[in-house]
């Protein structure tokens, strides 16, 4: 895969967030907060994004990601196209370039890519013109970078530095693009606590999440924990022998008040949503006072936009001239 | 179920007519008017809404609704997200609330919500936040209160006071929100006569629609009448045992140019559309001289902007400081 | 039909290039070329649409055409409604003029439909008001008139004058809407060599594309020609029995390097998109240094804004005073 940076070291695509510096993730999180609104405030509406075109290409479902994409795009001034992408009808490699010649030959600039497959954003990368970006918004069980994104966003406001800091993953970490991203953020801003916490079969491969302590009971994973980031049980990626029964998880992995009492009592509890509540939360915890999981969506928001900033600040040094 | 008004009195949310003055209607009814433009004129384009996002949230399809408060609010200068929520996939309850506090989360203010069950807009008006608002665009069979203003719109345009107006209903008035809406509404402002018309088995049950008089032969029913309201057969409403022939339907409840002459001579014909032509009403009455049905529609786009505005103006005295 | 220009000439509907004089369509060109921009360059952002609102029906699935009509009217300003009509629920003729009616009195101004029968466009035109102007973008095999005009702008920027051009369009001709409205442009602007080259069972039928000299084999129908324009195969337009193998086709029929080579030296290699390579073109040349494919796409987003505004200009004439 080509380098996601230019030869001056903007951001040009983003598709995962391996390999870049804890320096450029750190002033994307300084940019997202200055485009942060509180709900209840207006919206922050802005011109970074003037005269350009972004298409959503989402080939999952995804009311709320997309929604996120669509407003930050929007709320910085580009035009926004959303493709409906069907499975049933989709063009894989050459085919799908054909694709996105197309819609770069309409002057659509960034492309956000969702994918229930493996490959397709750094394929893109390799074959797009200079001037043309690529955003993962979710690829396969392996990377959701904006999503790692505000996760870290989310924890910095209420937890500095993040050397020093004790982050559980609890769930389905095999098949959670979710979990890798937001692990490689924080590996990268410094935390080298990290646990993960799934029964055997929804471990991790060995090899993967270097450094993390592995536990398959939660009393014993979120012991002491500043932050309990639980994710959502993901069926739709789980070949149907290892689906599990919704309250027998809930009894063994379910985040109660009562376990929540063995982690930090300050500890912060997120979770990706959506939420399956009484599978892998209850709802007093998600709801209760350590619940950061809406200011994850308010920064999700703001992240985007941050993202999509950056990445037009790089592309305008690369534009044809008129 | 909360006030639709804030302290101050100001309209808030609006899911229902009843409980609301008659100042306060006449008061949108008055905005609505500086808002309509007619066809081939120019629309209005403003920039109330600057600052504020509205998200659609259809349970049940609705491409003229949903077009209509689409255009009203972006004419108005609102960011508008269009959400499709499948009835399969529906979340009820606290899962919904859910949904609306992940928007909430990305500064949505304002929530259209289409449903074909009852509760959902009331259920949610006691759950969000004091800067977020709830309009109904269609409540099961029970409320649809942009179209009961549009409907009054229409009329005192052509008819005044209130106060004398003879004012029939004709069809499935038992499964018709826009019926319950627009007599409310009707009452509101001073009609007492009005006369709901249908086979015995479409009319409202007792205690329903009080005040009005009953009829099953539509001859009765509109004789003299100055409006006279033809409603769309329901067949999704009601028990497939109920479900009429549409030949038998027109011949004994169709309005025709012969009917229409028991009316007023100077009768207002209306129908919230889409219309069944054959069935309820036939084309020439339909497109005769006295047909406001296209104005409905053009004082549809009207009211809801009329709506956005006042709420949006409400909303900002609940906004949090920057 | 009534005709596509008002009395003072100005150019009100497109649904056809027919009886469309030669000024007229270099006067779309030359506006056209004003407005594109090459991919990497800022899209073209104006207000020649302000004020204007634009209702994409599309009865017909089409990724493409349609992100291209939607760019084309928001980046001049319009707003814009996507409607999709789905073929099940379709309504026809009066009904149809209902849901027109419908949106018109929303102030809807400019109808953008497409359509797989034939029929819908002219009989919109000869009922919608003074202020509604109709757009097809694409109508069954008929007509496909802001294709015809991008495939032009795109020739004549590389090749003038029409008047001497050989041109040859290959693949299905009989089903194709494209052919039609390209063949009726070139007619137009002066070419007088064009060739329709096509297995026999989808050769035009006689008396369509006079002038036109007939060829069922590819070698002598591209031989010398300046212009060589690959088709689709149009599977959903063929009765099953027609339906060819793909790879039989691709040996007799398929655009090669090889093949390529008996057209002139500097010829234009040509496809309205979205191609099928290995079937009626090869990669190689699809990609290859004679192809204007892409300038295709890129000059049609430019050609829908000039026909967007040509069209609002005389719109413009016959508005309702305020």
């Amino acid at each position: 895969m080509q380098s996601q940076l230019d030869d001056a070291g903007g951001l040009r695509h983003l598709v995962t967030l391996e390999g870049l510096a804890r320096d450029l993730l750190t002033a994307i999180l300084d940019r997202a907060e200055s485009y942060r609104r509180l709900p209840g405030q207006p919206a922050y509406e802005g011109r970074e994004l003037a005269g350009v075109t972004v298409a959503n290409l989402f080939f999952e479902p995804s009311t709320r990601t997309r929604a996120s994409f669509d407003l930050a795009a929007r709320r910085l001034g580009a035009q926004v196209v959303n493709l409906d992408m069907h499975s049933s009808s989709r063009a894989k490699g050459e085919t799908m370039l054909d694709t996105i010649y197309t819609l770069e030959a309409m002057n659509a600039d960034v492309f956000v890519i969702r994918d229930s497959e493996a490959g397709l954003p750094e394929y893109l990368i390799d074959h797009v013109a200079p001037h043309v970006s690529v955003i993962s918004a979710g690829e396969a069980h392996l990377s959701h970078p904006t999503q790692g994104l505000l996760d870290v966003m989310t924890i910095r406001s209420h937890k500095r530095p993040f050397a020093g800091l004790k982050v559980a993953i609890v769930g389905d970490i095999r098949h959670s693009r979710v979990a890798r991203s937001t692990a490689r953020a924080l590996a990268t801003l410094g935390t080298t606590d990290l646990r993960v916490v799934a029964p055997e079969s929804l471990l991790p491969a060995e090899g993967e999440f270097r450094g993390a302590q592995r536990f398959t009971r939660i009393e014993d994973g979120i012991a002491g924990a500043d932050v309990v980031m639980m994710l959502r049980i993901q069926k739709e990626r789980m070949a149907e022998s290892a689906a599990l029964d919704d309250a027998a998880y809930f009894r063994s992995y379910g985040l109660t008040a009562a376990r929540l009492r063995l982690a930090a009592p300050d500890a912060l509890v997120m979770h990706p949503g959506p939420m399956n509540r009484g599978v892998e939360i209850s709802s007093d915890v998600a709801d209760g006072p350590n619940s950061v999981i809406r200011e994850q969506v308010n920064n999700g928001v703001a992240v985007r936009m941050a993202v999509l900033a950056a990445i037009t600040a790089t592309l305008t040094r690369h534009r044809r001239p008129l």
